[in-house]
């Protein structure tokens, strides 16, 4: 088991944009139950089976298998939930860490976050310009809940 | 993927006891809603992360992957539905095939099922002297509704 500890937050302007090239995501949830989330993930040619438990503050026990791409695709179609997340990207180097920034498209389009994982909770870390207000807290902000109530929705 | 064609029976008396030396199985569901099953399972000292579609009369697809016993014990302590499976699983060989007899515990004390897998809905076995009636169509009997359901409780 992995503990994933993530804070997210909102990106304030497109600074970010061209340091790096970004890969596409696809992913959708066989549960969406936020204390008990499975979801399947087709990131380029690599399809990865993940389990997450009840989140604690900014902390979430986490599971992830490599799956083959075809199992994932097949999933996506059959077993999934029939609603997707289609993100792109951007794993972005900044002192000493990786800032992912994701990029929404579908029904979340115009959403641009950004995370950063850490290895504890309390871990200090330098925010790049380009990052604004912080939304670890707001669970709209999570993916699962991104299917449900979509940010065109909001 | 796989697709799993199953078809299930009753027991009809104890022939069966003694002919071998059965496993025991530990089991619990991330999500056990029926279109989208995904169901851990604790064999002896092996563990499995199985994700099952939407059956369509007798069969059914299906996707395990082998992971870590411990990943598998911190889910069922932690991230599972609390209600647990547990059942002996005796595999019996008769005439080219195996017959899977479950024996259960628990909620689910008294109840013994015994299963055959096909390679097609249509495919001709023989069935041994301690068969009985099938249930192969009686969503009572599936493993994700007799947590919901036990036996116990009919």
């Amino acid at each position: 088991m992995g503990l994933e500890i993530e804070r997210k937050f909102l990106v304030k302007n497109d600074a970010w944009r061209g340091l790096v090239t970004p890969v596409v995501m696809c992913q959708a949830y066989i549960s969406a139950d936020p204390e008990r989330i499975v979801r399947v993930r087709i990131e380029d040619e690599q399809a990865r089976l993940t389990v997450k438990g009840k989140a604690s503050g900014i902390s979430r026990a986490e599971w992830e298998y490599s799956i083959p791409v075809e199992d994932a695709r097949r999933m996506l179609e059959s077993v999934c939930t029939p609603q997707q997340i289609i993100k792109h990207r951007y794993r972005i180097p900044y002192a000493g860490f990786t800032w992912e920034v994701d990029e929404f498209f579908g029904a979340n389009q115009g959403l641009v976050v950004a995370e950063i994982e850490l290895a504890s909770e309390d871990q200090v870390f330098e925010k790049p310009d380009w990052i604004g207000e912080e939304v670890s807290h707001d669970f709209r902000y999570v993916n699962a809940n991104l299917l449900k109530q979509p940010y065109s929705s909001w």
